[in-house]
């Protein structure tokens, strides 16, 4: 398009323009090719083969994971003893779904029942001396339970005010487990997940996924933390498919990660007890992106298409150039006329 | 390109064009000088700066949100007396995921076991008079089990027909229930959500939630509704991540949500018990999305080429306009060819 | 931009161009109407009309997924007697997220509490003689417990590895289920899906759904399997959003899902005893897409941006291709020149 801004805006600039190239004006010339030879290379090289322009995305893959947990660990805690943890305990929830909770530490409190009880000395605002310290019907973000107005006590050293709360409330103090020392025979169906080894693996061991985050396991096993797999795809469908394969990284997210749930029954008729488990634990966040690239119509016309354009920008911009810079631009005007009230030699009229 | 389609398909417009512009036609010039500055305009002004044609996006964000609710309520319910909640109570799923469930209102049947009993009367085809009225295997969409092939007498205004079913069967109708009057001292960690005051922290009163989407707590609390909770990000990767905040909007998408649960256990070798639960409350589904931009090479190609592309258009039209449509046209035939043949003055050959 | 590149690189390419015009030379001009047509053709016929090249597309649709189970059935299991299934047990997770669980068959465990017992002699390494056989503290992948040392006797036909273990371990047949036969009347509040006559109805039934996927469902009832509902809506916001319909498909993902849950309780003070359920079921995993297409300022320019362009280039080529294979390119050299310097007849100088 150069030119025909050129020639309606600038007069006489298409005749200037043939006449330096019969004059081979070296240096403009020489920065026209050069330029235009970037642009080839820019489409050709990089917009067309690099970043495969000539190819219609799809941003918007389905994504369906399951997700399956295998193993079973046992802890060591004082008051309970050795415990066994098996898939239906440390999997929350069961059912497989991209986002899991593996379940590393945990402080039971059996058997509630809802009653009247001191609040815990670790709760804001618990601690009291005297009734007025509680104020009927106050409740706090972190309390157990609404205020009855009574001043109790709690234990030996503690006074705290009575609450209408799910009996005994928790005690605010996280266990330490030791996790014996058991070793796996590593007995796989599959392979097992190895950045290097085997990268495409779907099988992955938890502490090396932690590791692979840059978390330790034994920090994480005590307070809990969150961990993000992140598989990506990129498919090119025009090799047929071949080249679709997951990418996995995975990202430390959280430090710190724990939620209560409760386990329900009747003790009695009329009596609900419940036994409530704070889980500390490491949850793993599944998240799956992806594009697919197949050949498209549009893409291709409009990377080449622009391409074309931009050639002509150059030529445009070296007319300019040529015109207005050019010192010898003088002698073009008047060679320039001779030549086309001539004609060229061999042609006279 | 405009005058290369031109050249070749108009034939004497290049001539043409170039006389005009020397003979000052300034409407037709005015015209394409005002086309040019606009199109100009469009490229830096919209495409380029307003909506930063020059970035390519990243549409596909990595998503993972972790939720956590804190706080106590304490329900009256005549049957049941007070009862309080609590998080372990009130949340389901527990473990914090993008989309939970927050138990406002509740019918509970306690201490089910399998048996025989009469089916409620609000269901469909269970009312009876005689056994015929109770076809055996019979079943239907909301009815509570299998009919037996008995009419039996369900109290004293109703019979109805015999199911297998867990027993004693659900009553329809929905408790109202009243929340004590307790009040929060409101203490957070940190701060707390406000659309004016501090509208990046995310920290939600749930009441502020549901008033933001529209909707009033205590309509949603009986007979429960989901929210929608938008968080879009908007991120400028150009700026140095610094222009990357959340955005949140809130949007009221359903106004009745429940669903049943239950906890099983065996109140002897051999019979199990089940408590359950049907759960009215507010569904909150945190839906993120976003973008980030970052400069690319091919997107800037594309935006400026285009409108190179249609500088061309314009001169293009601007010719033919010139050509066909100017009265004066003919004047311009004339002169040009004497101009050509005759060169410019001081130049005669 | 063709012309432009023309003129500057190939001289009297320009003159030539006109001339071919002036005496009509039918075959290139034709090709060159031909391709300009074509040109013309592809960008308004299938760039702008089909692919709706004038829309600005947002891929990344907010979405929220609200399901709801409803119906009952009865399985009959020698163990277990008659067993009525509603819908607080047969969905998990019960609050009607995008990927619930439908259990069709299942195993269960009741009353299990921990202590030492036999490992199942269907897992790897459980078998032994002696005690030898079974080194204390190892534990394997697919094992119940860890091994305590000790060699016991399983039943009259195996000798297994004791292991702390909740007890007794699960026994790993699955049980053949047989729905009895009932049969619902099928009241739904709504419509139903019908591939054909009710496209958008979003009631679906459970067969249905697997026969669409291509699955039967007495197989996947046995061992389970995962079933995807896709979900896209392709919505045309110019069109007043008339045009926005979902459009379902179904895929069958997996033809074996399974998981353990277990529900726990206290038969006494410190004895935590759980029922250990390994349900077989339905996965349904809802995936929704989706794209909406609003008219867009940017889009249009470059798609019509690049047509100009490539318009451009076409002339180009024809530039060339008549210079330089036109066998009567030498006969346009001769004519050009006479006719320049005489100008046009009726205008002689």
């Amino acid at each position: 398009m150069g030119s025909s801004g050129t020639s309606s805006s600038w007069g006489l600039l298409d005749y200037k323009t043939e006449k330096y190239v019969m004059t081979r004006n070296w240096r403009v010339g020489a920065l026209q090719r050069l330029l235009q030879l970037g642009i080839v290379a820019y489409v050709v090289g990089w917009a067309l083969l690099a970043k495969k322009g000539y190819q219609e995305r799809d941003l918007d893959p389905q994504i369906s994971v399951i997700t399956k947990l295998k193993g079973v660990s046992v802890t060591q805690i004082k008051e309970l003893g050795n415990r066994l943890w098996d898939v239906a305990d440390f999997v929350k929830p069961p059912q497989g779904e991209n986002v899991f909770f593996l379940v590393t530490n945990f402080l039971v409190t059996p058997a509630q029942v809802q009653g009247k009880c001191p609040e815990h000395p670790s709760i804001p605002l618990a601690n009291c001396w005297v009734n007025e310290d509680c104020p009927e019907g106050e409740t706090g973000t972190h309390s157990h339970g609404i205020k009855t107005g009574q001043c109790v006590v709690f234990n030996g050293t503690h006074r705290t005010c009575e609450i209408q709360s799910w009996c005994p409330v928790e005690s605010g103090t996280v266990p330490r487990t030791n996790a014996l020392d058991t070793w796996d025979t590593a007995y796989f169906k599959h392979c097992r997940y190895d950045a290097l080894s085997s990268p495409y693996c779907p099988v992955f061991g938890i502490g090396d996924l932690i590791t692979a985050a840059g978390g330790d396991f034994e920090d994480l096993a005590l307070l809990g933390g969150a961990v993000g797999i992140s598989v990506h795809w990129d498919c090119d469908l025009d090799t047929g498919g071949s080249d679709c394969w997951p990418h996995y990284s995975f990202q430390l997210q959280e430090r710190s990660y724990n939620f209560r749930t409760a386990s329900h029954w009747w003790k009695a008729p009329g009596v609900e007890a419940r036994s409530l488990l704070k889980l500390y634990g490491i949850r793993f966040d599944i998240l799956v992106t992806g594009q697919a690239g197949k050949f498209g119509l549009i893409p291709t016309a409009i990377t080449v298409g622009t391409g074309a354009a931009w050639l002509g920008v150059i030529t445009f911009l070296c007319d300019l150039l040529l015109l207005y810079v050019d010192r010898e631009a003088h002698f073009y005007w008047s060679t320039k006329y001779e030549e086309v009230s001539e004609g060229p030699p061999g042609f006279q009229s």
